[in-house]
C-alpha cells in the first residue's frame, strides 16, 4: 500500500506503429515495433515525515502543559490566616465544580496524549499510512473540544473570582484568596496553551492527510 | 487534475512474445505479436461527493443553531415585577461579560459558516479538490474552538446562576430570574449542538482528505 503511494509512477508507453504496408488483419491488434516503459520515482515522503516528527514533539509539549494544568489546579488551595466577613476561610479546587471538571478534563487529555504517542511514532516510521493519521485527527478533535471546554469554563469562573459581578451580587473572592486565584489562573493559561497545540496538531494532520 | 484522480486507471499491457523461431536480432526489441491496452475506470468520487453534500447540509444546520444561540442569548432579559433582597431587578445578557462573549462568538461562527458555504459547494462540484477542503478544515478547527469556548464559559456561568456556590458566597440568581435563566440555558444548549456539528464537520473533512 505504501509502495504504491511512495512515488508518482509515470508510465510512458510508445504507441505501436501500424504497418505502413497495410499487412495487418482488420480487427486484429496492430503489431508493435517497440514498447518501452519508463518508470520515474519521485520521492514525496520527506515533508510528511517532517510533519510527523513535529507532531510528535508537539504532543510531548502538550503532555507537559496538560499535566501542568491539571496538577496546578489540583493542588491549589489556600487557608486564610485571618477572619473576614466571609464564612469561608479555606479555598480548594473542589469547592467549585468547574475546577473539578477542569482537573478531570486536563487529566484525560494528558492521558490520551501519552497513549497517542505510539500512533505518532507509527506516522513517523510510515509517513504515508492513512489509518493512524485519521485515528489521531478524530480523537485529537474530540479531546481538543474537551480541553478547550474545560479551559474556558474555568476561565469564566476565574474571571468572576477576580472581578466579581455587581449585577448578580457575586463578590470577587480573589481579594481574599490571592494565591488560590493566581495558581488557578496559571492552570487556565496552561490549559489554553494545550488547546492551541491541539488546534495546531489537527491542522498539521489535515496537511499530512492531503496528497 | 481532477480527471487524473477521478478513477484508477489500470493499464494492462500484454508483454510482447518473443519469436519462437528465434529470428529476432539480439539487442533489437523483440517484435510483438499483440499489444492490448485495457483501461478500467473505477469511479471513486462517489463517496467523496456524498461527504461533501452531507458537509453542506451540516453547515446549514449549524448556521441555524448558531444564529438561534446568538439571538436567544442576545434577546434574553427579564425585569422582576416585585422587590427582593437583591438590588438588581433587571437582568440582561450584557450584565455578564461571558454572555456578551457568547453572543459575539456565536455571531462570528454563524457568519463564518455562511461565508464557508461557497467553499462547501466547490467541494460538492469538485470532490477531489484539496485546496478548499484544507481551507475548510483549518478554519473549522479555529471557529470550533471559539464556539466551544463560548458555549462552555456560558455553561459555567449558567450553572452558577442555577446552583450558586455557597463556598464562594455566590447566590443562585435563577431563583428570581427564571425566564432569563431558561432562555440563556437554551442558548447554551444550541451552542453546544453547533460545536458538536463542527466536530463532525472536521472529522468528515479528514475522511474526505484521505485518499
Amino acid at each position: 500500500m505504501d509502495s504504491e503511494k511512495s512515488g508518482e509512477a509515470t508510465i510512458a508507453i510508445q504507441e505501436p506503429k501500424t504497418d505502413p504496408k497495410g499487412k495487418g488483419i482488420a480487427g486484429a491488434p496492430a503489431p508493435s515495433v517497440a514498447t518501452t516503459k519508463t518508470i520515474r520515482q519521485q520521492p514525496r515522503g520527506g515533508w510528511k515525515k517532517g510533519i510527523a516528527i513535529f507532531d510528535f514533539v508537539l504532543r510531548l509539549c502538550a503532555i507537559a502543559t496538560g499535566l501542568a494544568a491539571a496538577s496546578l489546579m489540583g493542588t491549589t488551595e489556600q487557608t486564610l490566616p485571618f477572619f473576614t466577613q466571609f464564612f469561608q476561610f479555606h479555598a480548594e479546587y473542589n469547592d467549585l465544580p468547574t475546577f473539578m471538571f477542569f482537573v478531570f478534563a486536563n487529566g484525560i487529555a494528558s492521558g490520551y496524549l501519552i497513549l497517542s504517542l505510539p500512533f505518532s511514532i507509527v506516522c513517523i516510521v510510515r509517513p504515508h499510512a492513512v489509518g493512524p493519521r485519521l485515528f489521531l485527527v478524530i480523537f485529537d478533535t474530540v479531546v481538543m473540544a474537551l480541553t478547550i471546554a474545560a479551559a474556558s469554563a474555568a476561565a469564566a469562573i476565574v474571571y468572576l473570582a477576580h472581578n466579581g459581578n455587581s449585577d448578580a451580587n457575586w463578590n470577587a473572592i480573589c481579594q481574599q484568596f490571592t494565591d488560590f486565584c493566581q495558581q488557578s489562573s496559571t492552570a487556565v493559561v496552561a490549559s489554553f496553551i494545550t488547546s492551541a497545540m491541539f488546534v495546531l496538531l489537527i491542522v498539521l494532520s489535515a496537511f499530512a492527510l492531503r496528497t
